[in-house]
């Protein structure tokens, strides 16, 4: 798995009381930044990240040396500028990039604590990064931003800190996970668990993991992360060798061997546990039922500025998911703005080069600064 | 797995030739009949299953002891009305219901053939199919029709046979099956070739199964047979245990216990090695391919009527692809009606208790049979 040498992190001191009812304290939690903190901190950008994802959201994470996961949106010149911005990224806990989680190696057993570790949520995650603020003594910060699981943070920071945030962006999200998306990701759970090397969770660092199980959660969640116009676009019925069919099990059509790269590539940079854990806190994601049904609660005591962004193609978290949002902050006269961005390229379009969506949150981000806190001066 | 002894079949002694270019023959096709061939022989409706079909499309299953798949549809006084007509559906060459597939035992070493089966295709599956017209004496059925994997049959059998059907309806399919589901059936397949039991292809009857990755498989595709909407309004977030959430991996919320049911109870009926060649077979089908690019060729000989349905929320093989085949038969002036039947209830659609589409396939089936036959009494 991963080398975590290389990893900032804060050791989180202060109880944390889980929704589970456990409590965890002096954890780590992972983190990167880009850009700098201004004299008056009144720059930062929290970006939390998805399912997959990782602290590394810019340049070439150190531990893959692959390229951060948001590097087309965050740097310099770009959508989150970090010529003006401070862009905090933190690992979740339930993560497997230096965060507390069930990777973490247990000092009294000097194995992976494993299924050991508790069940958390998303409410878990954003009380854990709360801390950052402290951390950087941040009074209040810019902006909290992040796409998927990302945006269901949001949701949730504004929820339980409704006074630390001028400009909340959640991103191809939900207030609540729905029935299908509980399904796929019990799709996922189920197939790294029905995977022998998965040993209840217990596999330990140096013996077989249950890679194949891992792998194909991840692929059947990177074909959800497509859509279907998408997909034919790409890959139609290409073949991987001409126009011969092989008439076998091989890989005969591109779109298959594309899926079997994502799966193998996959296990290399992520833990399966963590896998069962993060699906785990988004389906139990439901900010409307933390409001016994009425989602404008959630948002009532803040007055921080929203603008919901989604995408014509993705089915995942689709454009009326994400609408309801926007509804919910209406019914309390919040400052609210939408934008339904036209791609085919589905619930991925976040991470990928969609000029219209990262031209759209560049001129949010850039405007709203300037126009929030740039008079000041 | 099935105890198959009770089971109807034909062996097919003409030989075969594959489209992998392999020759079979003497080989075993399972069938089962429902109402009476008449004097005349005009009654006769060829129904095709689909991928985890088989032969017993109405009425008990006497291995399953299960209502047969299409029982809404198939009997006396129903949409394929049994007082009326003779519906014959065989169990598809591949298949795990007693016609020749991986599971079938070779007598020289008294073990299932696994995946020494060859790979084969939808035309390979309906050119076995049309045996039964030679063993029936029926010089041309009334009908073919079929869902999903059974309406590529229908268009395969009118492509290939063009005189021989006076009315063809092909149901919530596709001539050309997609990239969006060629990746959703090479996930289930790689869930089934990931189990340590499947080891090649060539596990024992009376050794353990690859169960689990056969059911991982089974679920993957439950969840693209519904739609969103459907999921949302059955299960929801409904839990299973009132309010409380279990924090842990057990299944919390119907939709979980759901699919591992759907799963599990699969595996007692069906071969793994048999959903990896029938969804090979689909994912193979190109009919426009096999009339280099011009769909309106495959049915230029044929004066077939056709009558296609498709469903508003069926995301597998949307309306836009069934509406491609009706181009493709106006395109040639061919006798051709088309609907469009709103349902929320996704690709399932066409199994389900849906009364529009049930009395649509009704009122076409009676008012076409009457006017093309009887008129001739």
């Amino acid at each position: 798995m991963n080398d975590l040498s290389k990893i900032k992190n804060i050791i989180v001191k202060n109880p944390l009381k889980l929704d589970c009812g456990k409590e965890i304290s002096n954890f780590p939690l992972a983190y990167e930044t880009y850009g700098k903190l201004n004299e008056k901190k009144d720059n930062a950008i929290l970006v939390f990240h998805a399912l997959s994802g990782d602290q590394y959201a810019s340049g070439i994470n150190p531990v893959t040396n692959k390229e951060g996961w948001w590097n087309c949106a965050i740097g310099p010149g770009k959508s989150l500028d970090t010529d003006k911005f401070f862009v905090i990224c933190a690992n979740v806990i339930g993560g497997c990039m230096g965060s507390y989680g069930p990777s973490t190696i247990d000092p009294n057993t000097n194995k992976s604590i494993g299924t050991n570790f508790p069940v958390i949520t998303i409410n878990d995650m954003v009380n854990a990064q709360y801390n950052l603020l402290d951390f950087f003594k941040i009074e209040k910060l810019f902006a909290v931003t992040g796409g998927s699981m990302g945006g269901m943070q949001v949701l949730q920071f504004i929820s339980n800190f409704p006074n630390k945030v001028q400009v909340a962006v959640p991103i191809a999200c939900t207030a609540s996970h729905s029935a299908q998306n509980i399904a796929l990701n019990e799709l996922g759970r189920q197939a790294i668990m029905a995977d022998t090397n998965w040993k209840n969770g217990l596999y330990g660092e140096n013996e077989n993991n249950p890679d194949k199980g891992l792998a194909i959660a991840r692929m059947a969640a990177h074909i959800t992360y497509l859509s279907k116009v998408g997909l034919q676009e790409k890959f139609g019925r290409k073949l991987q060798e001409k126009d011969k069919l092989k008439f076998s099990f091989d890989a005969d059509f591109q779109i298959e061997s594309y899926l079997r790269h994502q799966g193998s590539v996959f296990v290399d940079r992520f833990d399966a546990n963590s896998y069962l854990y993060i699906t785990r806190a988004m389906d139990y994601f439901d900010l409307t039922k933390q409001f016994d049904g009425n989602l404008s609660k959630a948002f009532e005591k803040s007055k921080t500025k929203f603008f919901v962004i989604s995408f014509t193609s993705d089915w995942l978290y689709p454009t009326s998911e994400n609408r309801d949002i926007v509804i919910a902050l209406n019914a309390i006269g919040a400052d609210v703005g939408f934008v339904e961005i036209e791609s085919d390229k589905g619930h991925d379009s976040f991470l990928l080069d969609v000029p219209d969506f990262l031209n759209t949150l560049k001129n949010y981000m850039d405007s709203t600064y300037s126009h929030l806190n740039e008079k000041r001066i």
